[in-house]
């Protein structure tokens, strides 16, 4: 169970905090500022000194004298005055001494660098609770512990240990080395910070706050994560899909190995990567995987512009350039089809004989003419309704003279590369598709154009297809600029909890949903046996109820053909397992269908979760299954299954005729939307979920109720 | 079919040809040199003269005077004396007659720029042929046409329209671009070339000459390929496999568009990326998919040290680099085990506290106090024999103060981060396991020391892990340095062709090979089924014989109880189809066993291809099929059932007992060799080939004979 920091529970926490006392505070105080520079508070101190302008900067060292040449008060409250925000870089034994000292001296905001808590066990843990609920009660508002300090470049307040360069991108990060990477790999994008956040241990302000609060700040235009403990995971999917600015999420501790370092690194609950995928998905947020895949995604979103489907036109002055960009593009999941007649024709009048026009592009040399001919094409590629995207790839930025490339020529008809990039910017302008672009200089000055114009320029074909991917509008989106690209179901309310979670109670539940189950009948007698018999058709299926595992016990027999043969099959099964009741049903003809799964489990951080697949040998052999947040609609279970590896088994395969998909959607709705409303339950489970030609029936429900978590873990 | 090159037949070329007058000419003659930065015989003729003193360097225009400030020939023949080395870049209609100049010159090699040949159409090729057919015949050779120049930096042969670094990678490409873009990534690593061939249309000099050719060429350390047409693909494959050192593939063509885009690009043929990646698994070839990973992996590959294993030990001075590392690296196939007591215990004597231990190692700030705990931590994981290579990531490269980092800080305990990466090295230097690294920082003096000591240094961590990917030495490898990991199956001299390619015909070939059948008997009246169903037990199958599509005609009929329901269903299917003879079988018990599909298809490139797959509805909806080179040996057939998404059936799922996989494997050997042999068949596929819980049986033969290809394609 957690470790780390638990779901605070909703009535203690207001929907949206105030974190204005942390972003803009009145006055900041250093706590554990130093001149020697191993120590954290050395950098801090020298980082909030760069702005003494904005607002009050007070350094405090229980040495006092001088740091960074500035007089440093011996305590805070020595400073004589109240302060806004307090920075505490302290050894971890007068932690709470020294938040106390801050809260007394009116400190609304508290930025605790100091670590040794969660990440180091239960004890730790306890400590920095009992500190979280002291701010929150002073109401104040705590980063941290275990935090490498904020920045906001919006508001001049710097306490981190680096500068960060202005941009639009708020960084949320468990990490504090990944922000400086990113910086180095931002600078030739042109990218840069809004503000930055080491969330620490999030005791107090967690992730879901802090992406509310980035939501709201205008100069932050997309908001990157990069988390191994979501915290609420389920208000974190809320929060990003409801943003209105996209949400980029690096994912870390998918693998074994990185769980096991997440949980000593920052003593975090890593979370399934399944979940976190899913989570993403319905909440349209952008799933990357490393430091560079972020850098990509970020470049395109700050764009500006959406693809509104996957066709992609891919363009270049050299064949082998044109090749792998094709390649890459479908890779990436992009269709690069073949331009039609109109289209071609028009290029044909744009290029030269050795062109090829049927997409890939390919310049063949035109470009080293003319330069021009790369915005007659692009101009052209935008144009057409054939076309979602525009990919660029190959040499331009290597024809201009001060390029400084291999094979810098000029063009030979007079245009430039830089009129060249001013007129492709011009068509990109005019349009509302997206272009991105490779270049083997992306430094040269046409290339920089470019990016000011909004087409990220990449030196790695995979980097700018991956950046396309990026910006394409998802098919079942509400619109909109990024962000909460999906319908994300909310959930729903508590039901009354289950008093019995028995396969009847769970039958009962469910069928009040409209889930169709077969004619069945609890009975505990052999007359109940032959009265349900006699109302029904066989075959039938007897079930052992109340025993833990009814098919393991051999509590479960199948293709019973009659009257007599389900009485026998009673006598003999409650001779052996003496069970207090049985199920008596009629049997499915399961050949006549496909056998679906669908299950509900109750994860920690992002609540109930669905998970839909096909039933039987393809989900012990394959997994094949797919993973939403529960509920899930019609539409969207629909799409799960479509989606599914063996899709093509519910259409039909040897003869069989196709299931009827619709209703077994329509039934996923019921069972996930039952589910979701249980909050006593762990797991709710449907196997085999019977897909038929016509229809869709439920041939067993489970329910597990949840345990509560023991007092040593929450 | 073919519109580019054909596989030349094999007596009129020698298995190694001699390309000595290509890359190490007496003399060199550029015939369309020229002082017009636009023409390409400009920038060739400017390079070649970058050698003087090395061989005489001629420059041939039609309107003489003076090129590059020295006086140039009207023609060869004015030259009056014989060249060696003739660059052809002269405009397409007078091809033919300066080749015939060339080599009434005493030419013994062409470097052919000239365009407009195989990949304008038919008769393009046709002129290239004829060309080459004189050429090979003056005893000389020719590489090109369309080609853009050759380079030999061992022999100062410079007849390319750019200069290449020195190093040890030869780079065979079909682009010209590619290898300017290489060139550019190749520099922070530190690679260079040996030597550099743009294929052209590989009208004479063919890929397989050239991959031939740098195997025995000392400077050479690493063959780069980037190919759209392979020509001769097994011989490509033969080749790379015997080469003693490491052969990488640029594979380009795997998607729709690409492949559009190469036939017209060079006129190739593109083979389809399954067989690409099998002949390249089975030659040892490490297959890439974009420049960037090419360089990653040739990187890699330079520095000499090989894994044989994929258990890798990460580790970091940062969290979160080292979760997002280890799941790089699992998702490149490596395993990241937790480290075991001992390991551990020694690891904690060289770190600190706040140290994680387990995998991945996480110096957690030990590295900024002292640099050198980054070599105790190197030299311990290097020494475990849990560890078979090792990644190294993060923020090294940034605790020198010379470094330009951000956070630059130094070292408290007195090392420098210098220090710390020559003791790394020499750690490296005493071990056989390889080393790499990602840094934030590559450019900084200590990474560039790591760099010199054989550790590859990147600045993206799935650059890293891929790279390190591409030094495990595969399981089944046969050892060695690189290049043919794997023991190619050669191919088996022609049987005797197939007078008869029926069913009957293709069970004889295939029983005579050691494949088991089930009882059976080709009969043409009712005696002769009431005589095969005394002999034999139920149930039975019938098939009619010598109809195109059994199956689909109504021609096999499953399931027959006795020879009653035989005898009837034989009269029913003869009044129906009248068919010649049928085949009566004792039928397999299906549901005993697991069902796979043998097929063996002729690839116009790569010769027999072998196809294993899961049969039935698995091959339908899910494709679970795997390739290689036909013969597959035993060995190779298991791995490659074993390799399959859905083995898990083999071993028996639901209660049902394993599969004889090994006589399965045998069996797919048999079949295999027998099709490898058949030069005359396009396909030979057994389907089912039942895997039985003891032994296989084949179910079904069918054999397609191959059509020869007309003259227009010819």
């Amino acid at each position: 169970m957690s470790r780390g920091l638990a779901p605070l529970s909703r009535e203690l926490v207001p929907l949206s905090r105030d974190l204005a006392p942390l972003f803009d505070p009145v006055s900041v105080a250093v706590v554990g500022a130093s001149d020697d520079p191993a120590k954290y508070g050395h950098a801090i101190a020298a980082q909030a000194l760069r702005a003494p302008h904005r607002r009050p900067i007070h350094l405090v060292n229980r040495r006092a004298g001088t740091v960074l040449g500035q007089s440093a008060a011996p305590s805070l409250s020595a400073l004589g005055e109240p302060v806004g925000l307090v920075v505490v870089s302290v050894p971890a034994p007068v932690y709470e001494q020294t938040v106390d000292e801050a809260l007394a001296c009116g400190a609304k905001a508290i930025v605790a660098v100091t670590a040794g808590f969660a990440e180091t066990g239960a004890e730790g843990l306890a400590r920095q609770r009992a500190v979280a609920e002291k701010v929150r009660a002073a109401g104040a508002v705590l980063v941290g512990p275990n935090c490498l300090g904020i920045a906001d470049n919006t508001t001049e307040l710097y306490l981190a240990s680096d500068a960060f360069d202005l941009g639009g991108v708020a960084l949320l990060s468990q990490s504090g080395n990944l922000a400086l990477e990113l910086q180095l790999a931002f600078a030739p994008h042109g990218l840069g910070f809004s503000r930055f956040v080491s969330l620490g241990n999030q005791s107090d302000v967690t992730l879901v706050d802090l992406v509310r609060d980035c939501a709201r700040h205008d100069a932050t235009k997309a908001i990157a994560v990069y988390a191994e403990d979501f915290g609420d995971g389920r208000a974190f999917a809320q929060a990003a899909a409801t943003a209105g600015k996209p949400v980029v999420l690096l994912s870390a501790g998918r693998g074994a190995a990185a769980a096991r370092s997440a949980a000593s690194h920052t003593g975090a609950l890593t979370t399934s990567s399944d979940i976190v995928a899913a989570a993403c998905r319905d909440a349209g947020v952008e799933l990357v995987r490393t430091p560079r895949e972020m850098t990509a995604v970020l470049a395109a979103l700050a764009g500006g512009r959406r693809a509104h489907g996957r066709r992609v036109a891919v363009f270049t002055d050299g064949g082998g350039h044109g090749v792998i960009a094709a390649d890459a593009a479908e890779a990436a999941g992009f269709a690069v089809p073949e331009l039609g007649p109109g289209v071609q024709e028009k290029l044909a009048g744009q290029l030269w004989g050795p062109s090829a026009l049927g997409n890939p592009v390919d310049l063949a040399g035109m470009g080293e003419q003319d330069p021009m001919s790369y915005a007659a094409v692009v101009r052209t590629l935008l144009d057409s309704d054939e076309v979602d995207a525009v990919l660029m790839t190959g040499y331009f930025g290597g024809y201009s003279a001060d390029s400084g490339g291999l094979g810098g020529a000029a063009g030979t008809l007079g245009a430039t590369e830089l009129e060249a990039a001013d007129s492709i910017a011009r068509a990109v302008r005019a349009s509302a598709k997206p272009v991105v672009a490779q270049s083997m200089y992306p430094d040269a000055p046409s290339c920089q154009n470019l990016q000011a114009a909004g087409i990220p320029v990449f030196a790695a074909i995979e980097d700018a297809a991956r950046a396309l991917a990026a910006v394409v509008v998802p098919e079942n989106s509400e619109g909109g600029d990024g962000g909460g690209a999906a319908a994300m179901e909310s959930l729903p309310d508590a039901a009354p909890p289950m008093t019995d979670t028995g396969y009847y109670a769970t039958r009962v539940l469910l069928a009040e949903a409209g889930v169709r189950f077969p004619a069945s009948a609890e009975i505990s007698s052999e007359a109940e046996v032959r009265e349900f018999a006699r109302g029904a058709s066989g075959p039938f299926v007897l079930k052992a109820l109340h025993l833990l595992h009814k098919s393991d016990a051999g509590g479960v027999v199948l293709n019973l053909a009659d009257e007599e043969a389900l009485v026998a099959a009673h006598r003999e099964m409650h001779a052996r397992l003496s069970a207090p009741s049985y199920s008596v049903e009629q049997m499915a003809d399961l050949a006549a269908g496909v056998e679906l799964i669908v299950g509900v489990n109750r994860d920690p951080r992002f609540g109930p979760i669905a998970m839909v697949g096909l039933g039987g040998v393809f989900t012990e052999v394959l997994g094949d299954v797919a993973f939403a947040l529960a509920p899930v609609s019609a539409a969207r279970a629909e799409a799960m299954l479509r989606g599914l590896r063996c899709a093509a088994l519910l259409n039909g395969v040897r003869g069989r005729p196709a299931v009827d998909v619709a209703a077994a959607a329509k039934a996923i709705e019921q069972i996930t939307r039952v589910a979701a409303a249980q909050h006593d339950l762990a797991e709710c489970e449907v196997n085999p979920l019977l897909a038929l030609p016509s229809g869709a029936l439920a041939l067993d429900a489970r329910a597990v109720p949840l345990v509560p978590p023991s007092h040593s873990d929450y």
